[in-house]
């Protein structure tokens, strides 16, 4: 497989959302200062970024300029960050590491990592339907991508597969049930990344149809390869202490199938999310790209 | 002062929301049962509607049919039950009770309650947003009061007022601060909900200039009663422990200037609220019983 150097080949994107990111964050400023600045440590942590170059890459495809969606895709970061702080938190994963870096609840304290994780995900929203963003696109258009995204991180979505991964911990699974967790809690948000730079970008229905298909298999892939490196992965690399799934007794592919049909979950997965692309041409590049470095993390 | 039955007199709309709420309510089912059994136990838990019913009445006094508006108003209380919930974890407020049945973590875990409320606040996005709500208002307004109520509960709203009441605990404070922290903690919602239903409703810019004036106040006054309830209020209305924000060393009104003039900041506060009214005639009236019935809380 080719080399491919994420960082690299989306350099302008992924400094375009930083930017973004900082420009239109809240001052670390007044009395509640102290929960700007964990929100903007998270914000800032070394996150690779992908959910939003999804949204930006997907916007690109069907047609849309990128720089159109910039707040939308930002705004998706702030979700994607939230969920971290939160599930970091003693009452959940508990882990005291994140990138590398103590995770917001140790950097900080309980309380404010709670709250940061609040902030982020109302700062998400107000991302979405800020005036810079909303002159730049179709207002039917947005209202639905907010929907898609609300909905892909709410009870039936990123929230409930958070609150079954808990629940199973300690308990007898099996493959339906994994699948069930990794769907809500990791692909809706992958997935709702991708349609709504499609839809935002004006993509047509078959479009977003193509790559509702792409962000399904490449989020599915990109959890079961999680759960891999989980145990195969390079402590160094990931930031974070191998092993603490198996530790934690969590349900995952690699302790329910093992190693070697977990590999071939990964790559059937990545062949769907690129076959799912063929309806695009060479401008659909990034994205096959972009799957293919998913699955090379764990080579 | 007259006498006025919230309940009995907003009856008509406070079912209509109730309604709302269990129609529009994810099933509990699946996998994530626990935390949407969670959510469902604190969003009816006996609130009394406050702001949903603002959010409604507003739309109504502006020329709105306040029928149009139920699922951004019910939104409004999921974000509003989203912050109970949170405020009343241990590494928060820590309190065991609320409206006089256990607090959400109680009832339940700490960990299904920071779901519940990561996941109520999404299903606010999520019911504003809706295609039933969508279809029933212009949609550039809609996504003005989404803006305005994300900007309201976050860092520089609700989450900031909630970051400075925790850090303000046991530290001198002074009144400068204090309105700060009920500005943002209490005030931005409840001024937000008004806002957004005079927005839904279609008012023009001196209607929403006026009711954003007595929004403020009424929140402002609303706080203020909160603080002097826990001084001198009835535990069995309440459903909760008075004397709780003196054991935590709350700033509050009572404790900075005395129950006196903590009464009368209340009153002035009711009749800014009132006069901010007087752009409107006869048909704001439901707005002036709900600013009395406010200040009635304490005699």
């Amino acid at each position: 497989m080719e080399k491919f150097n994420f960082t690299e080949y989306f350099k302008e994107k992924i400094e375009a959302v930083e930017e973004t990111l900082i420009q239109f964050f809240p001052e670390s400023e007044g009395y509640a200062k102290r929960v700007i600045e964990a929100a903007k440590y998270s914000v800032h942590a070394g996150g690779k970024r992908l959910r939003p170059i999804l949204c930006l890459v997907s916007c690109e495809i069907v047609g849309g300029d990128w720089r159109d969606v910039l707040l939308f895709a930002a705004g998706i970061e702030c979700i994607h960050t939230y969920s971290l702080i939160h599930d970091d938190l003693p009452a959940m994963d508990d882990d005291d590491f994140r990138r590398g870096k103590p995770s917001c609840h140790k950097a900080f304290d309980e309380a404010t990592a709670i709250l940061a994780g609040d902030g982020l995900q109302a700062l998400a929203f107000e991302f979405f339907t800020h005036p810079s963003q909303v002159k730049r696109v179709s207002k039917t258009r947005l209202i639905k991508a907010i929907y898609k995204i609300a909905k892909a991180i709410g009870f039936e979505g990123m929230v409930g597969g958070q609150m079954a991964d808990l629940l199973m911990e300690g308990q007898e699974g099996n493959t339906k049930i994994l699948k069930w967790i990794h769907t809500h809690k990791t692909v809706k948000l992958i997935e709702a990344s991708v349609v709504s730079g499609a839809l935002l970008g004006g993509g047509d229905v078959k479009q977003v149809k193509a790559l509702t298909s792409y962000g399904r298999h490449l989020g599915l892939a990109f959890q079961i390869v999680d759960d891999l490196l989980d145990v195969i992965g390079d402590e160094k690399k990931l930031g974070k202490r191998v092993g603490s799934d198996q530790k934690k007794q969590k349900l995952t592919y690699p302790s329910l199938v093992g190693l070697e049909k977990t590999r071939q979950l990964a790559e059937e997965s990545i062949k769907r999310a690129i076959s799912a692309l063929s309806y695009f041409g060479s401008e659909a590049e990034p994205l096959r790209l972009l799957a293919n470095f998913v699955l090379n993390r764990v080579y």
